[in-house]
């Protein structure tokens, strides 16, 4: 570090501990927890500091801070990313969101709630679920990961393909900008059309246009009812996926459509978490849910059936956990295995066969097993590299190219609900496009024209 | 015009002709009708000339043209908006966009549609009817307004609270810029998170960003089962808005929520469209469908009674129709009172009977009759100005402004689904604030440096 940036660096710690005194973590060993998220990616080396906010003022002060001295900020909730988009490395300040966890308004009469970002998705639910509401996005994550995260990443989850993504179950948002700027984006009523929809804009963009502050959220009543769960082995994924996509087209809604191949159920076999008689090639795990639960999961059971699976079908709650644990065991029986490159791509419903077998052929191509589960409702596939380094090898990521390159040959996309992050930014411009990626670029200047929101995520350094 | 102007004038007409042989419109008889819009405002004359544009390649070809020289381009579907927003004037162009009707792709495996803009939204609706599928959008436009226009304001409806706005009914656009590129944003997939959602910012753009030229709908299968509809007469619209608060508060999703004033009653009783026994101050009509629809219409009838309701409760399809056509009657039977400003202010949903008091409070400032429907589900309410000018006479441009007012103090929005075009783009940053409103002038230069895509739209002449 030169003087001049080593000043600066100095400068800019002193504001932020006479602005936030208290508050500022500086601790070498306590910011290496910084330095990385659940994607594995490890920055260059820790931060210049962390700063831990408890109100819109505190993070409008680091802000100005930062941007007076032009000093990168990364907002982070719970670091449970899978894209690296929340990594912070030498000379960025950590932005910590997780005390800004209260509950500020919940509404049935308005079905909403307004909530500070750093509150865990499965916190804010239990909470909801008092009042007989409830917030579906339902990343993998929500146990630990946080509502602000969720929206900055735009989650998907299991429940997708019925009730939406984060971005259909947000009505408006606060957002600090750059230079500490407070706005307000969206509406609290269900409809409203003045103006750019800014506040979709903020949905997904990954912490590089401002900070997500105050959420209002849609909520819906609490789900009731029956819940018929199905659970279905097939001698091929291609027999599987062809179930999942005759569920589709005959009209079909269930709630949960998951897909897993046979090296996933291997891997949980040889993990022990699955009935050794169950042996298969795939495996189909099906959940309807509401008032006609009973006649939709009787259709999709007969449909199963006629493609030749091997089908459980259960209302029984002990049992469904039974059927719903073979899903929820494949990513702790993978991580058993060795260091995991989990992917995220998503192709249109009516060719996850195809792209399930070209998998296959890139396995072969760079000899390296690629697990793959699917959430087959909306043809989100995590195809997920296994290997024993602790940094992602050449050779995976050049296989882990030609995954994103087939996303895109079948009309699908780079990535369905993990972000772009650090991890897929190389390929971005690959799916946008020249024109779109300078827009986008240029929109970007408009809310951060100093670049120090996220800098290095989403679009390569220096972009 | 001095003689600069007409010069640029015959040479843009000139490379129009050159370009786009026989489908440039210039008798100035013809081009009267896109001095206007159903919103009743008029332009100062005629338009320079209208282009019917047949592929996405006619489109780049306008804009190339009209940018190169600077002119103003006015997209248009079929003119049925209702804020000014497709009305042209002296010096631009209307790219008329309603040849551009075809279908292009209807897939029931990937539950989605691909259309060009100038489809009318009820003739694609009988055509995926005939497929199981269903594109949700319903403004009462929809027989003579486009799917290119309802996406380009974001239109609502009547079933939004259940089945969501527009928005939610997109998955991708090709939009051509002004300068002519063609774009692609959104993804064909159900899920899909790379980069930021210029798709949902398209959405509700008013024209002001580009000009939206092919559309991939996400469609739902369509709907079946009993339908029941409940129609209840109250003392008092209070009385009616504290059965629709009810409804929501107690967790019931219905499809359609009602609810009309004693105005417009009286209005569709002069008119001789109502019962004459059924003589009320206000009307709440509900509409169940799917597979809990008895027991929604149950609850929400035991609500209305409770709340002092004239109930009356049916699953036939005839009495249906005919509790139905009491709403649908409201807007012709205002339309024989003389000319209608109709507008269009969104509040949270436990608001609405503060609304309407308001609402009368302003009546009575005025002394004007505002007879007012709304969406009770969503809190979307249609204040209607009656007058017997054929322009808005100044004094109820004023009570409409209090109108607006009233929305953005009880927490909601300047309009709900029809959009700001020309209308109330005077009030346009009094609901965005300064700095919201500078932002979203500057993201429009990014689309559009030079200003020429649907100008003094949304943001003021000028701005």
């Amino acid at each position: 570090m030169d003087t001049d940036a080593s000043q600066r660096s100095a400068d800019v710690l002193r504001a932020l501990r006479e602005a936030l005194p208290g508050r500022v973590v500086e601790d070498p060993g306590a910011l290496t927890e910084y330095t990385t998220d659940r994607s594995g990616h490890r920055s260059a080396g820790v931060p210049l500091a962390c700063v831990r906010a408890r109100s819109i003022e505190d993070v409008q002060a680091v802000c100005r801070i930062a941007s007076s001295g032009g000093h990168p900020v990364v907002t982070r909730g719970a670091g449970s990313g899978l894209a690296g988009g929340a990594v912070a490395g030498p000379g960025e300040i950590v932005l910590l969101l997780e005390d800004m966890d209260r509950v500020l308004e919940v509404s049935a009469e308005n079905r909403l709630a307004v909530v500070e970002p750093g509150i865990l998705n499965g916190d804010l639910n239990a909470l909801l679920a008092e009042h007989g509401l409830w917030w579906p996005p339902d990343p993998a994550s929500k146990d630990f990961s946080t509502v602000g995260g969720n929206i900055a990443m735009n989650a998907g989850g299991l429940l997708c393909a019925k009730y939406g993504v984060t971005r259909e179950a947000v009505l408006a948002l606060k957002v600090v900008l750059a230079d500490g700027t407070l706005l307000s984006v969206g509406h609290r009523t269900v409809k409203g059309v003045t103006g750019y929809d800014l506040c979709a804009l903020m949905i997904g963009s990954e912490g590089t246009l401002g900070v997500i502050v105050e959420c209002t959220l849609k909520l819906q009543p609490l789900r009731s009812g029956t819940v018929v769960t199905i659970g279905a082995y097939f001698d091929s994924v291609d027999a599987a996926a062809a179930v999942a996509s005759a569920v589709v087209r005959d009209g079909f809604v269930p709630a949960i459509m998951e897909l897993m191949d046979d090296r996933t159920l291997t891997a949980i076999a040889t993990a022990g978490g699955q009935d050794p008689t169950a042996a298969a090639e795939s495996y189909l795990l099906v959940q309807c849910d509401g008032a006609d639960a009973e006649d939709a999961a009787r259709g999709i059971a007969a449909l199963a059936e006629a493609g030749g699976g091997r089908v459980a079908v259960t209302r029984d709650p002990a049992e469904s956990e039974r059927l719903v644990a073979v899903r929820r065991s494949a990513f702790p029986a993978l991580e058993a295995m060795g260091t995991l490159l989990v992917e995220d791509i998503a192709v249109p419903r009516d060719r996850l066969a195809e792209a399930f077998t070209a998998i296959r052929r890139i396995e072969e191509r760079y000899q390296v097993a690629i697990p793959t589960t699917a959430h087959a409702g909306d043809g989100n596939l995590h195809p997920t590299f296994v290997f024993t380094d602790r940094e992602v090898p050449h050779h995976i990521w050049e296989a882990a190219g030609e995954v994103f390159g087939l996303a895109l040959e079948l009309g699908g996309t780079l990535t369905g609900e993990h972000g772009v992050g650090l991890l897929k930014r190389a390929w971005l411009q690959d799916e946008l496009g020249e024109d779109q990626y300078e827009l986008s670029r240029r929109i970007k200047q408009v809310f951060d024209p100093q670049g120090i929101m996220n800098p290095g995520k989403v679009f390569p350094a220096g972009a």
